[in-house]
């Protein structure tokens, strides 16, 4: 029987993950390339195209019958409905890219070749392989250094008039509050992702003047959601109170999501959900609080069931089997 | 050529408002009934199905070539899915109403009968008969007693997991904030609503002791929106700055909806729009003030072209050409 194949790619600004990934999400072949600085699209475009040939011919070589549908890419600013990378800030090309045009020349033989962010790349992986399978309706929040998130209605992916619906991490929960990364004050990005964690745990240390936290060791550079989730598990009381803060102003965010979509459930994804219980018990209690009585007990929020270390080219090549369906 | 019609009903809590509608969006017949405070769903239906009867009766005679499709209803908490009214505060019936299967007993000439709320019918209609023709990501956000709405994500009306989606009005603006109708706290609704320009106005009466204001002449039960329109269009200070903190908290939740769905434009319906200009200039400098850069300057912000009057059963009506259209 010839078993079926997709090849994910995510583009990151340092790094470009290759997997070649089989229908059930499991990767067979791992690679990569560097994310270069020279800036030079058409020399990045040739050495990741080498790159992706050596892989697939190795995976002929392991299953002589099998078939590669195409690539689906993630990447920052992707656009899906012009296959372009607009403008990504962390990137070093330039301007609008058409990645999805260059890849289709050297790969004239893929069918299909299509590209998200990466946010709307995990929400994709999560229903063709994870924990969304069968839902119509649903949303994926991703926190990482931002927050990123992926919207599913009716099936399909939200794009939007102009291919980047999905920007739920820049609701803005306090007027006047933080400086967000895009530049704007108060929004949910600025609270509740990675860095947004890190931020809280200084605001505390200020606070209570906390030389006895574990926490008041780190420098601002330093700390990481994953120091303040090893303090909490030992019972630094300013670290479980970053993860109770971290998951009521996240619980305020998806209430407006939810009052917006009405969805089945949000799916949580990123390194600060490796917490469990310590970011989704107050997280579920202030989406709760901030619900209208007809969406009280009604939504799941559930842990993204793709594994983090692959989820973001499992996601990408997902994209490949969202196409193949339509 | 036979003609086509439709039939919109718009259930209130006062009055049920019916019209039968030809293609173009124009209303041939008007009638209505009380909506009853009795509590018996089954009389209701009985009542209103005997003035929909004598209007098709009418138009039969006037043109007899005419065809009619079907029956849209909006009502409160209607549900698009199920066809039923769900505990609407507002009327007297109790619990769950199965409307759609009372009116199909009745009419089962009809091939279409379908229903949702009325802030979903209003984005119906503007995509049928108004200013979103051909637009396939829109908002519409209809400002009365609370502030409705409709998303449309590629041509079809999002209706979400359980049929509720569609709730903008409830977006937290101001954590802590204002009491809105639905008990929570800071929500757009309270704001932007009529009866939340009036507080506004209160606090403005307040904040500047403003009794030379023509609004100082008013209790808090007597004053409206038009009266503050009236007041601003004759250059009241204390009116003029209502509707330009209305529009500043109005963007403010427009851009959040922008940043989720990406939306072509955002339609604005209702009473306070009437004002023009004095609402849509400081709406549409807060929305551009608020959206990341990828949005700015992208998303239309435009007045409803859907007659005031009659948009409620217009929009209703305008279901039957969508679901004849699937």
């Amino acid at each position: 029987m010839i078993k079926r194949f997709s090849i994910g790619i995510d583009i990151g600004g340092t790094n470009t993950a290759i997997g070649i990934v089989d229908e059930d999400g499991n990767v067979s072949f791992k690679g990569g390339i560097d994310t270069p600085g020279h800036g030079d699209i058409a020399r990045y475009v040739k050495d990741l195209a080498a790159e992706v040939t050596e892989m697939a011919k190795n995976l002929k070589l392991s299953n002589p019958d099998c078939e590669i549908l195409g690539i689906g890419i993630g990447a920052p600013n992707g656009n899906y409905y012009s296959g372009t990378i607009e403008f990504a800030p962390n990137l070093s090309f330039r301007g609008v890219i058409h990645i999805v045009d260059l890849l289709k020349k050297e790969f004239p033989e893929y069918k299909y070749i299509a590209l998200t962010n990466d946010a709307n790349a995990a929400a994709i992986g999560e229903m063709i392989y994870g924990g969304a399978k069968g839902m119509r309706n649903f949303v994926m929040y991703t926190l990482g250094t931002g927050v990123g998130s992926g919207i599913v209605v009716n099936g399909d992916l939200v794009y939007g008039h102009d291919g980047f619906a999905g920007e739920c991490g820049h609701t803005t929960l306090i007027p006047g509050g933080r400086l967000c990364g895009c530049g704007a004050l108060g929004h949910l990005e600025a609270y509740c992702s990675a860095s947004g964690m890190k931020r809280t745990a200084f605001e505390l240390l200020a606070k209570y003047n906390g030389v006895n936290s574990i926490l008041a060791n780190y420098s601002f550079k330093d700390l990481t959601s994953k120091v303040i989730y090893d303090a909490a598990i030992q019972g630094d009381e300013i670290a479980l109170e970053v993860f109770e803060i971290t998951g009521k102003y996240l619980g305020m965010g998806m209430a407006t999501t939810v009052h917006h979509l009405s969805p089945e459930a949000i799916f949580l994804f990123g390194g600060p959900t490796a917490a469990g219980d310590l970011i989704f018990k107050p997280a579920k209690a202030s989406l709760e609080e901030n619900l209208l009585p007809i969406f009280k007990n009604k939504i799941k929020l559930l842990p993204s069931r793709l594994s983090h270390g692959d989820a973001a080219i499992v996601g990408a090549s997902a994209l490949v089997w969202k196409e193949k369906s339509k």
